[in-house]
């Protein structure tokens, strides 16, 4: 890394006017050094940093580039609705439009409320079970990330107890503390709000056991309790109808956001039958909720999602990608594991306190073009194709190799 | 209203996807009938409805129009930035250059943050607030709006009373009930969040007094409490450095949004120097925070406000306006006042419980084709120029003769 890159002139220029250089969740710094905080272009499955280096994008602007970056259909028709107006006195048609995909798409949705941040969606959500409910509890996943308000954030910074007054925290996939929760709650639980899959950063991912999201469903059914899933980060990837719906099991909410309109600022909250009237009686708005250009890329991502089987494709190439990189581990002698779904890619190393391991793979690999993380998940989009993934598995050799080499094969 | 228009049916198919067929502030069902709830079109100060009747809008959606729908020089920062990249791994260098102009520009911004909502904006000032502080009482106004999370939403309902037990509660301008907040607060005042002036709906608008502006200011110095300008509503429409500059009072943290990027979706927090350890301590995001076109697009628009002295041009045809109504008030012998700042219009009947004279008023001038509001603040644009304040002040004429026929004159 030259100290007189684009790159670090930028930050340089941040740091007198942004606080700590940058914030939140795109924060760099807890990257190994290297790693980009600014970018220049992006296009397909492709990002280049001010420095002019072009990356083979796995993060995938942490989850809304689902189609490829400037995905020429979902721009088109937000330039058209751009053309005509974005933020009026008034939503446009696509509003109607989009809520109606939605409704005839997702299993559980009988209506839906659009918003702008995945906070937004939850923090909607929980809003909505209380005021149909009447009741506070909500139970939540410790360490599980639904957004970045004061009663959600992983920080509790400037944060008062207040804020978590009436979450009570259960273990993911561990069905006495989901009971222990639900008996803390008691008479007083409004909802019980879960990641569709367990995805917490430094941590491997996990899929929910059926035993554990029949009891979530089971528990909501027994005290007419709101089951609220997430699927900010899951949608559009893992399930078009929901990403419980293999499992047979829907939500009575689900929040939504970033794929969903193929990285345009948009949520939603989908939601049953039952809980309109309580959907209608908050008040919940925002500037830019209704704007119309969001809505359209939304009708478009949907529908190219659907007529192109993209999640199918995201299934195949993400397989693809565990098994070359399996392969690869296997014979440079090095033990990792590849967790949760294949489309939301997670390599984690055996043995790695510090990431020592992870951060090496991950700078050797952006030596050679491509982009994984360390500590997060993943994401595919439908532009990463066969030459991508090899592209990546061959990236993944020279890593793997170097890791091996540093730490033993 | 014809019951087989568009909106109409558009209202119909909303009723079956969406929640009370719409939500928030944008929800048409609190205005007289005649006025539409979708939009097909936006053009300079123009709106056009889904059956095609356009009209002279004076809401601007609410705030966000500030240079006029689509106006050419920012959509084509938009578009070129677009056809770079929007949502990436991490911000352009339109953020760095963003956060320059605000610093250059806001008389007290040594630093800013962005987000998308007003209502993340203020959030985040009040985490930053209590961070910085270690404590946790924020002082507020009663009625005031600042956003709709359950700690400020102007509705309780599916809200828990401990997402608002460190609020203590002042009426604007009223010295005496914000002194009693801020020893309510005691040893744990953490802010004083304030509105430059006071917009309320369903009230005349209220300039602060310089005693209470002094007063809010004087508070925050003798307790080390952070002094919170909300600018969400006023932010690049009073005064460019900020609006309490013109009474010699700097916030130590602004709250930013609406006009900020001329309708594309941002919002902003500046703050002080002594704030940016903590504001850089806290953890706030999104997952389209840091997208790169509603930043080029926000600085096209503050360019273009100090270029083209767009405030100046507020004030004057603002002025114009208010006078215009004021001497055809007086002809047809209607009593209505006229308030705050006259780059935001509020029109409001004398002896008008329910608002009736408010609503034929503004259904009468809606059927001239003017879009005026009953119990909101209205926006100016720059698009708003001598030709459309005779337009409106013409359909002002019609209006209150109307008013004068029902109500007396």
């Amino acid at each position: 890394m030259l100290t007189n890159s684009v790159d670090q002139t930028l930050r340089r220029r941040a740091d007198r006017v942004v606080p700590g250089s940058m914030w939140g969740h795109l924060h760099a710094g807890k990257l190994p050094p290297g790693f980009p905080q600014f970018y220049a272009r992006a296009e397909g499955a492709r990002v280049w940093d001010v420095d002019g280096r072009c990356y083979l994008d796995f993060m995938c602007a942490w989850g809304p580039n689902l189609l490829g970056y400037g995905n020429a259909e979902v721009d088109e028709a937000a330039l058209r609705q751009q053309s005509l107006g974005d933020t009026m006195n008034g939503p446009s048609e696509a509003m109607v439009e989009l809520a109606e995909l939605l409704v005839e798409t997702v299993g559980h949705a009988d209506w839906a409320m659009f918003q702008k941040n995945g906070t937004d969606a939850t923090t909607t959500c929980v809003t909505i079970a209380r005021a149909a409910t009447g009741r506070r509890k909500v139970l939540i996943g410790r360490g599980a990330y639904h957004g970045a308000a004061p009663w959600c954030s992983p920080s509790v910074v400037g944060v008062t107890a207040e804020d978590r007054t009436h979450l009570c925290y259960f273990d993911y996939n561990d069905l006495g503390s989901l009971e222990a929760a639900a008996r803390e709650a008691g008479a007083d639980l409004a909802a019980i709000i879960v990641s569709p899959v367990r995805q917490e950063r430094e941590l491997d991912q996990e899929f929910p056991t059926p035993q554990f999201a029949n009891a979530v469903r089971a528990i909501c059914d027994r005290t007419d309790a709101v089951l609220i899933l997430d699927e900010v980060r899951t949608g559009l990837r893992l399930h078009l109808e929901g990403s419980w719906q293999p499992l047979g099991i829907e939500p009575d909410l689900a929040a939504w956001s970033k794929a969903l309109a193929n990285g345009y600022p948009l949520a939603a909250v989908t939601g049953k039958d039952h809980l309109r009237a309580a959907a209608a009686g908050i008040f919940v708005t925002g500037s830019f909720w209704c704007s119309a250009v969001p809505m359209a890329a939304g009708i478009a991502t949907i529908n190219i999602v659907k007529r192109e089987r993209v999640i199918e494709r995201l299934l195949d190439m993400g397989g693809r990608l565990r098994a070359g990189i399996a392969a690869l581990a296997e014979r440079h002698g090095v033990a990792l594991r590849q967790t949760g779904p294949v489309q939301m890619p997670s390599i984690r190393f055996d043995n790695d306190p510090g990431l020592r391991k992870g951060d090496l793979f991950c700078q050797a690999a952006l030596d050679k073009g491509v982009y994984f993380h360390p500590w997060h998940n993943m994401f595919l989009s439908a532009s990463h194709g066969l030459a991508e993934i090899e592209e990546a598995i061959a990236a993944a050799d020279v890593a793997l190799a170097a890791v091996a080499e540093r730490f033993g094969g």
